[in-house]
């Protein structure tokens, strides 16, 4: 199913690369003012007269289509400020009938839900509030986002988190117990116990190393690539226990980044980063006996095809003394869901699944039943001609292998706000299961809930609901008694607290009601969404997500279509267990997307001689596919970070791909961008890094450099020194937009002349 | 004295940074055929109709400046051929009737004067030849350019040399020895000596150190600012004591460049790079007893202000037991010449001298009389209005301090042709002294005869001597029975050998006569030469020496006007050991260019709207800090590896130039172009660098660049991966020069409707 949203800015395709740190939703308004978006109250364009220019941009998973009319009044106005349109508030449940947030400037408000009232905990810096068990929760978390400062709040007075042994050390997580102000914390690489916030710290292991081996955080393999979060500690549901990851890199190769800026002389930053083909971190998974004397059991992982270098992709408590644990080959085209016992480190083999290329099944945490006899799961199905899609599926604990019952079908998704929301998103109480669903429409996510008994019977609780709302995100109080709803869209984001027993009646905590005034009358995109193939299906990044962003001001000020893409994640799958289908992917996807390019220049406002394509890391890989396997169809593109090697790049990312490089050598020569340089010869584009991108390094640049020089090439360079893979300087990033901007610009200036020209001989051609 | 050359380029104003490796001589021709100089043989060219734009391109210590008109039919063609033009052939006499030379296909060839035969010696690899002394001197010095290999030519068979307890160690130098078959060579940093090529090797120091510490080479920083030669040893005459320095890096900070191309991992290169402010290398003098037990007499340095840290930039034997050595301290602004006695080690000071900029003084080895009281030194000498000139001086031997006498006044010039040639050429017979000089013309360069005793009448031997010849380089047999004669211009470079008695009669090794015939008729670069101010002197890079490069091509295809630029070398004198004028230069100079330019846009044919400025490092700088102190006068600048903050820079060069950082903080910082970033935010220029950098490092345009992009500058960039200062890829060389030619032809592209605008506005104003 490849879908199309024509006119909008979805989550992978903002421009803007920065990870939103901690939870951030669509709060926006407050400091909307000021910011025009320069369309006019006033009768639809003539598109035709205007001579409409098109733009691909290309973002991870998704196209970006843009329709340029040079008009700049207000457009270095608008870049200055639509960057304020930043969100900034987190609420989440601290208790059955609390929500607790952040507002923009700092400050920790408390709403309570059974009395309405909205109070001050703590403003930027003092503490002013209750100090509940919750309220301190809420603060370690504060605590985390402002990069792990080692003062944790609590009873009115700030206790300091530092090993008893240690004076300098730098806190790098912390977090609460489930009972009581039980503590777990990790400095220099080894997790630290208290009991309560006034106990005597316990060491809990003692193996960490800087830079080889880390206890319960992950390196950087398993917080890009496997985990896809930074903790790699799990308690159990009562405290008793906790599960830990140790990761031993001290056999993987060593990246070194240089650092340019401030300093005589150049420093280097060196970490473990294995890439394709080289030694991966070791993984071992313990788990902690806390009651009593600390006692800790390895967990043994089960018998599998691929044993030897493996990964851990998911860990979760089903009981006090059972874990579910993923574990999956190197190449991950094989995972084993297991049940093992805290008590002896054994695990038996639940299910054992052939991959297809979706990565975050493998993070997908299962929900076991209360008795542990059942266990439910999304797994891929045919739903007729509309596709395959992911369905709940139940799976008996009892026999071990690959039994399983499909649900009524339904298609369901996850969610994907960001790191922090991966996994499914089913909340189960001891009837019903919660989930978000796209089955009222592709680009649409509604929340569902199911009784696990009897029919299955599915009832939407937020299909019109909300009016202009059909794109969700939610949270849930522990007991599943109440839910935050964000309203992400298509309207102006609203953000809404619901009993989960009567969703209709709810209290709003955030309209955006000064967005929502100042956007009145301004001419915003106008979105259309069209499904293409219906061969596959893809990730959710074509959505009805309301954004504001770069490509909504490229959009609303230069006249620009923009296109999002949700094109093949996967192959038909005839063989199971082998990697022979992957490795043909990346030419798929090439093929999806100009494919689709090609539908949409038959589209009536749309100037098929102006067209870009535009994307950044594996999307900037595609952008370049995307201009060697044509002759000049794009007139320009832009790639940021592009990977131009894999076997430059991470083993997780590209073994899963593209298999072992001495294996596949073949696959990664044709997967290369680096082969397919003579053919960017005539291309015109613009590549763009940071020096010290420690994810895509700048030596994919560097390689692809070094031949355009060889081919002299038609490209433009620009470099941010020191800058990661997502900018970081308020300075970059605005570089960043109008380098974009102009060089899009530029390229896809409309030539009064030229079209003159144009017109002339197409007139000739029709005598 | 303010110098222009007008429509030729010079040695520094090359564009191809290359160095040729050894040494290089004009020999031209053999594949000039099929490069077209773009002229045509017709009327000359109406300059007002065709509107010419100018652009200034800045080397090093020189403007080019440049007329472009927007032909390009033969551009593309052209700058793949020119590249042919490239000298190979290095004749030098091996006996006083004998010159060898390597052929551009690397043969070698013997010449003998007497016979006027030259037979072959060598074909590209294997032993043909006679094996002399001489010979294998010259093979020596060959394996020298080929990179060390540890192989040796001798009595027509291979002697490897390798130290007896060492396998695999490499080749670093090799070099004869005066008496015999003597050898010495350095391996691991360490010194060996052979007494002949079948005897024992001999260890003759043990303290190297990979990295840290070196003995008879060069470290960076000597060999790049100091003593500007690889081999760090010095044979006595009689070859029974070899001086060595031994340089100690084991304080100095280590500079690391990364290397991204070709595996999986970068690869970071180390090495010594003391910074401005860092710590230096310590140096150390010995001298090492050949003939009987190997006995070696550490040289004990002079008392001088600026004991401690200090430099050793010249050494030179006197006789078999003394040593003239010229000490420097550590900001170079005092320097002291000392006679030291090889048996002691005891050094006295003959001559101390406040520095004012003249790097070259440094290296320039006195020519000492036959009984040692007298030396004879260049100094510099007011000469009327003409300015200041370097004369040759006497010095007593046997007075310490500063009495000498000047004789006749006249210039002299020291060759510049590449660092193998630097130093005071005189060379002297038991009744007269042979000098370069440029009494005849500030842009010639004749030899000279001088009687020592007496009136020191001068006569020039080569005036008038080779019909369109000009400007010379020369070299001498041992006893100066035969000179070999470089003419390098103005007209097709020729080589010659003529009998010091009578130079009128001589031998033609080279007349580049296909190149003649190739070249006539075509339209090349009509030369002007102009002086604009007197105050001053510099170094001499505006020359009439021929050349056909990059700046050529240009000036031939696209009517560009180039110009060059002798600037101020050194501020007037009033305080002779302070830095206090030195850290003035650096606006000095700019304003030097600055009034050039001026001058020179009021000449009828350059369009004043059209000149561009370009330059490489210190000219990199220049060219940017001229665009930053002015307002839109240059329409465009291109800069390659420019140095951009002197903190960055080599500590020999930063400081000579700006004294210590710790105590010139202010000096500094108005030198720093990161300080006129903000000026620079409306100029338009294209900035290159090689990322691998040894001598100004990318970290240079890493901290301009992330300044660049907090102003929104209107700047191109292009980096070169792996590449150094000097670019070493034809691929990336062909690329400099194309984008370079592009960059300057787009910015300076005459716009036909502007114009017409512009003369329309001329005319109203004229009403």
């Amino acid at each position: 199913m490849v879908q199309y949203c024509l006119g909008r800015a979805g989550d992978t395709g903002s421009l803007n690369g920065n990870p939103v740190g901690g939870c951030s939703h669509p709060t926006l308004g407050e400091r909307g003012e000021g910011v025009d978006l320069g369309g006019s109250v006033g009768p639809p364009r003539n598109w035709k007269g205007i001579g409409i220019a098109m733009v691909v941009i290309l973002a991870v998973m998704s196209l970006v289509l843009l329709s340029v009319v040079l008009e700049m009044p207000f457009m270095e106005h608008l870049i200055q400020q639509y960057e304020t349109l930043t969100v900034k508030s987190c609420p989440s449940f601290v208790s059955e009938n609390e929500v607790v947030l952040k507002t923009r400037e700092g400050h920790i408000l408390s709403h309570d839900m059974l009395s309405n009232l909205t109070f001050s905990l703590l403003d930027n810096s003092t503490l002013v509030g209750d100090s509940s068990k919750e309220y301190l929760s809420l603060l370690l978390s504060t605590l985390k986002w402002l990069v792990c400062v080692c003062v944790c709040v609590c009873h009115r007075h700030f206790v300091e988190l530092t090993p008893p042994e240690k004076d300098t050390a730098v806190l790098q997580y912390a977090a609460w117990g489930p009972q009581g102000s039980q503590l777990v914390y990790v400095f220099e690489n080894d997790i630290y116990y208290q009991p309560d916030v006034s106990s005597r710290t316990m060491r809990l292991s003692s193996t960490g190393r800087e830079e080889t081996v880390v206890n319960g955080v992950t390196d950087w393999t398993y917080e890009e690539e496997i985990l896809l979060t930074y903790p790699a500690l799990w308690w159990s549901v009562d405290g008793a226990r906790l599960a830990y990851l140790t990761i031993n890199n001290s056999a993987t190769p060593l990246m070194e980044i240089p650092h340019f800026l401030g300093g005589t002389y150049p420093l280097n930053i060196l970490y473990p980063y294995p890439k394709a083909g080289s030694n991966l971190p070791s993984v071992s998974l313990f788990v902690v006996n806390l009651y009593g004397p600390a006692h800790t059991v390895e967990i043994i992982p089960p018998e599998f095809h691929g044993a030897g270098d493996c990964y851990i992709s998911m860990v979760n408590w089903i009981s006090s003394t059972q874990l579910a644990v993923r574990w999956l080959n190197r190449v991950q085209n094989e995972s084993v869901l297991s049940v093992c016992e805290a008590t002896t480190g054994a695990c038996s083999k639940k299910y054992k699944m052939a991959m297809d290329f979706w990565q975050d099944l493998q993070q997908e945490v299962p929900l076991f039943s209360t008795d542990g006899s059942v266990f439910y799961l999304t797994l891929p199905a045919k739903q007729g001609a509309r596709g395959e899609f992911r369905h709940i599926a139940s799976l008996s604990t009892q026999v071990s292998g690959r039994s399983f019952n499909f649900f009524n079908c339904f298609s369901i998704v996850l969610c994907f706000c960001k790191i922090k929301e991966r996994g499914l998103l089913i909340h189960k109480s001891k009837k019903n299961s919660y989930f978000l669903s796209t089955e009222e429409s592709r680009q649409s996510r509604h929340l569902y809930s199911a009784e696990l008994e009897g029919e299955f019977r599915r009832h939407c609780l937020t299909c019109h609901l909300i009016d202009h709302c059909s794109f969700f995100r939610v949270h849930f109080s522990p007991n599943l008694t109440h839910f935050s709803l964000y309203c992400l869209g298509p309207g102006v984001p609203k953000v809404t607290i619901h009993r989960t027993a009567d969703p209709s009646s709810y209290t709003l905590l955030e309209d955006n009601a000064q967005l929502f005034v100042f956007l009145e009358g301004k001419r915003l995109p106008e979105n259309s969404f069209q499904t293409l193939t219906t061969d596959n299906y893809g990730s959710q990044s074509v959505t009805e997500e309301f954004s504001l962003d770069w490509p909504e001001v490229l959009s609303s000020t230069s006249n620009v279509a923009l296109a999002w893409l949700d094109c093949r994640n996967r192959v038909s799958r005839p063989q199971r267990s082998s990697t022979l289908d992957h490795r043909k992917l990346d030419s798929l996807r090439v093929k999806d997307q100009l494919a689709a390019v090609e539908w949409l220049m038959q589209l009536p406002y749309i100037d098929r001689k102006r067209i870009s394509v535009y994307g950044k890391a594996f999307g900037g890989y595609l952008s370049l596919k995307m201009l060697a396997a044509t002759n000049q169809l794009f007139k320009c593109g832009a790639a940021m970070a592009p990977i131009t090697d894999f076997k430059l790049y991470s083993a997780a990312f590209s073994e899963r791909y593209l298999g072992l490089p001495e294996k596949e050598e073949h696959a990664y020569m044709a997967a290369s961008l680096l082969e397919d340089v003579p053919k960017l010869k005539d291309e015109q584009f613009l590549l763009l890094h940071g020096s010290a991108d420690a994810k895509v390094h700048f030596q994919h640049s560097a390689e692809l450099l070094s031949r355009l020089v060889k081919v002299e090439a038609n490209y433009s360079l620009q470099l941010y020194p020191d800058e990661g893979h997502a900018l970081k300087q308020e300075q970059s990033i605005q570089h960043l937009h109008r380098t974009l901007l102009h060089y899009l610009q530029n390229c896809l200036k409309h030539d009064p002349f030229l079209s003159y020209l144009e017109e002339e001989e197409e007139e000739d051609e029709d005598d």
